[in-house]
């Protein structure tokens, strides 16, 4: 007796990109654990957002964000070149669609660092993406960051505070929730996330 | 001004375990990526499966399986005491409800080495359960390994071979898929999945 000789094709995982978006209400640490993840994560690109605010010491144009003024914003609002924007504390903030569809298509993963309602409207354009919220460890553990921070004075912080209370009620739109108590296990956690969303059936072909 | 006093509640992770399922094709490697998960996983446990199959040289009654014969099993189906039962190869094999149930209220995970069809039933009761489907690299690769480890003749490898055409359909009830090209990276994707699975929001209270 011979060894049959059919030959059956398996399943392929798919080598495009995912988007991943990144968001949890200020003073979590989202920049803080969204620059250790570009940092060291090989595949990982940053999609660099439009901005109207402004420029902060150390920033750079085309680097942190693309800094625009409020006219030309509008303009990209009205030419539909955003997934998603948004008007956070005065100032506009937008993702730019074409260069996260040229990052996803080269293979490459993107990270948005995006608050949540940009999370929120992002998921029309992405359902395939991997949403993370980013939590503080409790709510005592937040207060003790926004003063240690030393940013804001007491009623920018009990603004912040009163926001980070209605971004909780986003948390629906979100896949993954990952407690921010230590920045390696953050880490960790995140990356474990990543590889698992690529294993996904429905990302074989 | 003072800080605001309100303390909001966050969701918090659960402590409960996982039932987390592994199937393939046999000649994929399963057994062998089991033994190394629960080598290498602490806090993995084995849910020891009934059987009336012979028992191999060196393997160990209530550690490999509990062997029993036709007629006990037969009236443990009866009882409803398998959460999955099935037929292979002329033996019974079934995965008893009790002892699943215990080990993930103690917050231990639990692995189950389980054909396709036993994945199917299982998922009716652990609808959060991990379902990992292991592939072997390509179908030539599959041949191979069925005719290197030398266990079967040629006609049993034919039917093992047409089995696992079958055993692909079932592929739709498994939401992780893992190619077991290499056993050290085939456990750290198992790992992520299962450590991505606990920050699944839908496991957090």
């Amino acid at each position: 007796m011979n060894l049959l000789k059919k030959c059956i094709k398996l399943p392929k995982i798919s080598n495009k990109g995912s988007v991943i978006v990144l968001s949890a209400p200020s003073g979590t640490g989202k920049t803080t654990v969204c620059k250790y993840l570009l940092k060291n994560m090989p595949n990982l690109a940053f999609s660099v957002s439009y901005t109207t605010r402004a420029k902060r010491p150390g920033e750079i144009n085309g680097i942190d964000y693309f800094f625009v003024d409020t006219k030309t914003f509008l303009k990209m609002i009205k030419q539909k070149k955003f997934v998603e924007w948004a008007c956070v504390y005065n100032n506009y903030y937008g993702t730019p669609k074409k260069e996260l569809e040229k990052i996803i298509n080269s293979g490459e993963d993107v990270l948005l660092d995006i608050d949540v309602q940009g999370g929120k409207n992002i998921r029309k354009f992405f359902p395939q993406g991997i949403y993370i919220f980013l939590l503080p460890p409790s709510w005592s553990a937040l207060k003790k960051r926004l003063i240690n921070r030393g940013k804001d004075s007491i009623s920018q912080i009990n603004i912040r505070l009163k926001n980070a209370e209605k971004e909780l009620h986003y948390i629906k739109y979100y896949d993954y929730l990952v407690v921010n108590d230590n920045l390696n296990q953050t880490f960790k956690i995140i990356e474990s996330i990543i590889v698992a969303e690529k294993h996904k059936r429905s990302r074989f072909t």
